[in-house]
């Protein structure tokens, strides 16, 4: 949940003239993302969203995110798509920050995803690594292994503040992943934070993707390895092979995975794993007093990674 | 901004199942006040706000301010409408909450509010007062002087941590208000929080009022003396007397107020100042670390206090 940025009404104005958008009917910061501002603009012409992109966002990656977005749009994926101003920018100024208007997609996010749901996403992730095919800007995804040893070191001398035995633990896993993370897997553009809340649903049917600003270019499979942790564990904790089945059986009918993704989807879900426990960890440590975010809990995290660790191979992921 | 309590899917399909408003098409957490949780809800019928009553709104008072948005959109006044369930209810259960839909108003609000503005708003609040007339259930303003002494008390001990000598000056006021304050001026409904946040626009005009959810019975003047306070100061502190005169002959030409009435105002806008000034002293003495509501600063309803304590009557408002 976040509005960062207060957008007063002679500054959205001055904005907006820049555009075709008709006289504003409505305009409300809405909860959406955590890292950025977002409104709700109702104008004559429809409904779209405002964002604001707050300091984590780095202004030199935003053309990849928007150029992203209307690539993909084009190719008929359900994404927001950017709208351009007069003079064809999609990516402007406002308020001292970075902006942008996209349009408002329908559906709703799941909190609680059941095994159709998973089937869905599945299908959705594969169609949008099949849509990004020709996008032809290029992104490190700087949250994958070269950047969890900065991360990790960042968090290494509080780590056991969180939990007694942390630090350790992660040391031998990283250096694990470190010696055995693949380079060789079909690689393209990943969403990278496909999470329940980046997804919209219109009954049972995946209405629309949102939120691309960890988008990048990395291996297919990291990007279905981010999906089995954040939509194939119950809150409980317990690892649901019926959602995974689902959601792989769904992806590899949309694009067939080869044996060496297969093989390797359980290093690739220790990594994802030890993305999100990271970021998560290093919020924790530096949390502000009075901060408007809610800090996540990196334990979920933990669990999930050591889960992947004692895995055999595919086959716990209900692959047949 | 708000959204305090997360609705699931589930919780959120059973309760809108009492309901006719047809498929959910969208579902997102707004920051539109700061007391409850909001939600944008659109469905194939049209785009409603869910509330979810927290904490610091009594139950009990509820019905009263459902009972008199539905008066006072029944009078054709612009306020938001309650949705009735198909038993006939509006006031629901959501989440362990009390909770209402209520239609969506186009406008947007304004943050530096203009003469013409100010006009728009004395007009509208003159039409409240007349629309509210024959609103048959009573709710007493205990925000008023009757609230004052309890919320003073409670600040007492620490109002100079804020600023020095503040506990003396509050003191006195207090006392000066608790012996000059009027029993006999004309009384209705008032809206008692009519802030900019809470007053919609399309173009110059005024397109809608929200936020019923400190509305009371009491004097009418007492509400143009929230208005005073809310649209007539400058961002730097300085009386703009050509609001304040646009504000109150568009009030007067609407529903014209009385010798007792226009005498009356300095104090009132003490008093309404003094609500607010203890209210955001209170907040802030008992800001909590890691909230999620920023804490308005209290200090510019003392130094609105003292200016309305300097005037010599209502000359001083632009009143001929």
């Amino acid at each position: 949940m976040a509005v960062y940025t207060e957008v007063a009404e002679d500054d959205l104005a001055a904005f907006l003239a820049d555009y075709d958008l008709g006289a504003v009917t409505a305009f409300k910061g809405i909860a959406e993302g955590v890292e950025n501002s977002n409104y709700l603009l109702q104008t004559e012409t429809g409904s779209y969203i405002l964002t604001l992109y707050e300091k984590r966002v780095k202004a030199a990656d935003l053309p990849y995110f928007l150029g992203l977005m209307d690539h993909l749009a084009e190719k008929d994926f359900p994404c927001p798509v950017p709208v351009h101003a007069r003079d064809g920018q999609a990516l402007r100024d406002l308020c001292g920050r970075k902006a942008a208007i996209i349009t408002f997609l329908n559906g709703v996010s799941i909190h609680h995803p059941g095994p159709d749901h998973c089937r869905e996403v599945g299908a959705g992730l594969a169609q949008l690594h099949l849509a990004g095919q020709g996008f032809e800007m290029e992104r490190e995804n700087n949250l994958s292994l070269s950047g969890w040893r900065s991360l990790f070191d960042a968090c290494k001398p509080h780590a056991d503040d969180f939990i007694d035995g942390l630090g350790r633990e992660l040391e031998d896993e990283l250096a694990a992943l470190e010696t055995t993370w693949p380079s060789t897997l079909p690689k393209g553009v990943v969403h990278a934070d496909l999470f329940p809340d980046n997804v919209f649903f219109l009954g049972s049917s995946l209405s629309g993707v949102i939120d691309f600003y960890f988008a990048c270019n990395d291996f297919f499979a990291y990007d279905i390895a981010v999906c089995l942790n954040a939509w194939c564990f119950e809150t409980d904790g317990q690892f649901n092979v019926t959602k995974a089945r689902n959601m792989l059986a769904a992806y590899r009918a949309v694009r067939p995975l080869s044996d060496e993704e297969l093989e390797a989807l359980p290093l690739l879900a220790r990594g994802a794993a030890m993305r999100f426990l990271l970021t998560r960890l290093f919020d924790w440590l530096n949390r502000v007093d009075g901060a408007l975010v809610k800090v996540k809990d990196p334990k979920e995290y933990l669990h999930r990674q050591r889960f992947h660790r004692s895995v055999s191979g595919p086959a716990a992921y209900g692959i047949l």
